[in-house]
């Protein structure tokens, strides 16, 4: 309930989304269709997955030597989330989709996300099939895409390998052209595949009648060696199964091997694999190596695989938000019930008096409250990227304009923070169930082991740095800095009561001083010294960033209401414990501190 | 060997303990024999621990009815521990002892920190008897005591209770007198125990002959009720099996009965229990209530059993580092094997170079030098509060005097400073791993699942910092502060080049503003505000107090040789990325800030 009203407010206060239906896309859209979609998968969510969180953690995915078997909650709820019409739920009309603003899809997956996060992994068939629709031909789009949204296929994406898990331009799959009459092939250009992809989520499992592998591979140039770089890659549609133009099996199964599946620390709903794509063991229609149909041109495949990496990020930030939510939620009731202690006045005073409840202790209220200003405010920074992708897709030019830009900046941010402070949020939860946390009686440490997957998949916490202080910032001549520090200035500007200005002079200063550092990081000549701190410089920009998105918050927060009471304290938790905090990360970005660069390998 | 030679040199060079030599207590020591108990522990270590620590982490301790089932491993280790002799290492030659000096001995028993933290936990019993050794009648010390020592009985802390985690006045067991003659027993004045005991580590197993529970327990007044507060708490030995007066098990089981085994996140090859005494289905020698023998004065239980809390909470701060330190070595072997990507300066530019390891790009380097900087200064501040105890036991009057001051401001740090960042040392080892990192073919992942036990356990983070603000540092007029500026004073006079400089002025600055913060917490009138941000105190203090040990450690390594060059980097590293977290820390202690402890409950 908690989660929902937070959600309410967020779209519709604070980011307006009905002012989205104006537009010809959403027109047939209201609050009214919204709060259905919200609704039905609060209730999926509340029914089919929260009370399978810990059964997935325990039952992990077995590989039987024939087949991935896991636990029957995985297809229940898979298919009720299918059913929910979800899968297509961007999609056009005319295709069975529903129109439905990005936004209100985000925000209505973070309900599953919230009650167990590793089930399905259905954004990424959804993900998968987006893609398709982008840059595939209209027959892939039939065959593949389509029986994706309806949930008789799921989808994977098939990057990393073993040798190069963040390296893409090291990738050594190939892909050779499969006979003389490849190019002829209806369902697309026809290729063969050798070579082993790692990391694979839900690279395979029985849920679904096919898998659709999209697959990076490098086709050979003319003297039969790979393009070295990420130019030489290119993308390729690789079902589990192979399929005619009807998109029917044909009951051969290509040469997709499973080698082994990850053992991991959490996350354990969703099977994560090693692939052999074309080991040989048996010819698919009488040749070695797995089918792949192209997508796409030659070289293009990162291009076509970062296309929708604005929203694959926003959704691994949202994840680790909810993640750290799920935990608020639970140490702030167990705070409410369980006692423990006396509170610092009466302490050894009057120890015949009953004890209190945790959350009358202030040190527990601490705990509470930051979780709250970390979890509540990462919701709020990723629905309003959301928002931003919305605008992107259908927003007039400037609106688009201002979107792109600030996704750029606002990208490794909203992936980064959420998995850094909401993985601290979720050790705080743990603090406070004390022992008891420290068990797996509790939810608390599941979601703990789960979130700290996100500062490493999609993208390392130290990639999202080198993004955003080596490219992000530098792009068109700092346009993303320019529109993101007008928008704060805006909000800043709305300022009124004292403590508000207060806060609008902090964030201003605090956003000036992240601009000196940007520019003090390159006045070097030397690369390897301007980005040797891009880490603590990502800490710091992610710091100033939610430090404005809960002023904005909080302006929005006037009411005498608890929410919005409640709302105004995360925002000055936030200002008096946490944007100070930014001084010392940027120190060293402006120095170009070179303690690290300077390390010499054996002195370690 | 990377360990002992970190061991060696903070032994001899830094702490110099081949001083404590000229003490009558350890005459009979020299470096060889230091060096001998280094060498069987490390090499122990190694044989019995280090190969079993993921077996005892998956094999998790069974209950099958009757009893506790370990895997065979934990017994092999213990036994192996037992033949060293560490468990009577620092007693007296006349009971079979080695009169080891304290700081020996913890240096020696991390070795088994850092290869297996949690298989066999000796550490318990060598408390529990040495608590007894100092608390208990002769007889009791016998029966109990020696046979602990030389590995025959185990032994446990029993404190809290499920409705009574950290709040130990609020312990409900009660103790009754076991009839006319209980005061005769020759084993001590016999009661009879009724009660829950939650949390107890080795609280039951097969791997000893017996267990020697040691329990806090209330006596009832002369209206029957029991005393409320700590001050109505006495200690009573509960063996698991009862003995005779020459320390012989009798054949009759005590009522201690295993209600159940806790499952926890990490730290699984210790077995931990709930345990039922007297619940009274099974009578012994005729009466209702498990028999315990009460240890010194009804009423002196909580003064016994924190008697050995400096040495206890030492201990949880070496288990924490060696945590760090094990997942460090692991980190840093694998940075500088696996390869991955390209340095930034050729990023992009020329991909047909093949990629470098790890440990070439900037970033990695970052999160070892942070690794090291925790877990090398966690494990010197260890040794160096470890070497006090040896001070406060064996010094002259004034050494004994400082070191006691010393340690009372030094122990809430000790043993908070490392759980919080070896486990973030933890969290970095993991992302250096990358997605391998969040397998469990790698040992990182459990490395940080056993260590986010130790901010709970011995005294949460909250109770350390309110030990520290609310009580250490007002002591005495703040006689452990004033004792701890002189030393960090001396360490600062011996700056002599400018880096060295430098750093002495910041270090003065950072605990100028310590002492700031500490008066002006305590200027209002309301301890509620004084001690809202204890814990953000506590983290300054302890970076404060890290930053001095650097500084130190800097200063005596001013050779060129690679391990001096390493140390004299971390110490930079901690000066420019740790040390100025201090100030957004005690900035909100310094105002008293009330935004935790104005927050309404029902805002949240």
């Amino acid at each position: 309930m908690q989660l929902r009203q937070q959600t309410d407010f967020l779209l519709y206060e604070w980011l307006q989304v009905e002012q989205l239906n104006r537009r010809g896309r959403f027109s047939d859209h209201s609050r009214e269709t919204f709060d259905a979609v919200l609704d039905t998968c609060e209730r999926i969510a509340r029914e089919k997955y929260a009370p399978f969180n810990r059964t997935v953690d325990i039952e992990e995915p077995v590989f039987d030597g024939e087949k991935v078997i896991l636990p029957a909650c995985t297809q229940h709820a898979l298919d009720a989330y299918a059913a929910s019409g979800m899968l297509s739920a961007a999609q056009d009309y005319d295709i069975g989709g529903m129109q439905l603003p990005y936004t209100v899809e985000a925000a209505a997956n973070a309900f599953f996300a919230c009650a167990s996060v590793s089930i399905g992994a259905s954004m990424l068939t959804v993900a998968n099939a987006n893609l398709l629709m982008a840059y595939a031909s209209d027959l892939q789009k039939k065959v593949f895409a389509l029986n994706e949204f309806s949930g008789r296929f799921a989808g994977t994406m098939c990057l990393s390998e073993p040798q190069a898990g963040s390296s893409l331009s090291d990738v050594a799959t190939r892909a050779t052209p499969d006979g003389a009459d490849h190019a002829d092939d209806p369902l697309g250009p026809r290729y063969r595949l050798r070579g082993n992809k790692m990391w694979i989520s839900t690279g395979d499992h029985e849920l679904t009648e096919n898998i659709v592998h999209l697959v990076l591979a490098k086709i050979p140039d003319e003297d039969g060696k790979p393009v070295a770089g990420t130019k030489g890659i290119s993308l390729f549609i690789a079902p589990k199964h192979l399929v005619n133009e009807q998109g029917e099996l044909t009951g051969e199964r290509n040469d997709v091997a499973l080698a082994g599946l990850n053992h991991k620390l959490g996350w354990r709903g969703t099977v994560n694999t090693l692939l052999n794509f074309g080991e040989g063991r048996s010819p698919v229609r009488g040749s070695p190596g797995a089918i792949g149909y192209l997508v796409g041109k030659p070289g293009e495949g990162l291009k076509c695989m970062f296309h929708m990496m604005n929203e694959a990020r926003i959704g691994v930030g949202l994840a680790a938000t909810m993640l750290g939510l799920a935990g608020y939620y639970a140490s702030l009731d167990y705070a409410r019930t369980r006692t423990q202690g006396r509170p610092v006045g009466l302490a050894g005073k009057d120890p015949s008096q009953p004890p209190v409840r945790l959350i009358e202790h202030t040190d527990i209220k601490r705990m509470l409250l930051a979780q709250k200003a970390y979890g509540e405010g990462a919701l709020a920074l990723a629905l309003y990227c959301a928002r931003l992708v919305d605008e992107l897709h259908t927003g007039e030019p400037d609106q688009k304009h201002d979107a792109q830009w600030l996704l750029e900046v606002l990208t490794p941010i909203v992936k980064s923070w959420p998995s850094e402070w909401c993985l601290e949020a979720n050790s705080l939860a743990i603090q406070i169930h004390g022992g008891y946390g420290y068990t797996r009686d509790f939810p608390v440490e599941q979601y703990w082991r789960d979130n700290r997957l996100n500062m490493i998949h999609e993208g390392t916490h130290g990639i999202q740095a080198m993004d955003l202080l080596g490219r992000k910032v530098l792009m068109d001549n700092g346009s993303g800095l320019q529109i993101l520090g007008k928008r704060m200035l805006a909000t800043c500007d709305r300022a009124i009561s004292a403590v508000q200005k207060q806060q609008a002079a902090a964030l201003q200063k605090a956003w000036a001083h992240v601009l000196q550092a940007t520019a003090e990081a390159w006045l070097g000549q030397d690369p390897v010294l301007s980005l040797a701190n891009a880490v603590p410089y990502l800490q710091a920009f992610g710091h100033t960033v939610l430090a404005w998105i809960w002023l904005d918050l909080s302006l929005a927060s006037q009411g005498s209401d608890k929410a919005s009471l409640g709302r105004r304290h995360a925002c000055q938790y936030f200002f008096n414990y946490e944007l100070p905090k930014t001084g010392a990360w940027l120190n060293v970005v402006q120095s170009r501190d070179a303690t690290c660069a300077d390390m010499p390998e054996n002195a370690f």
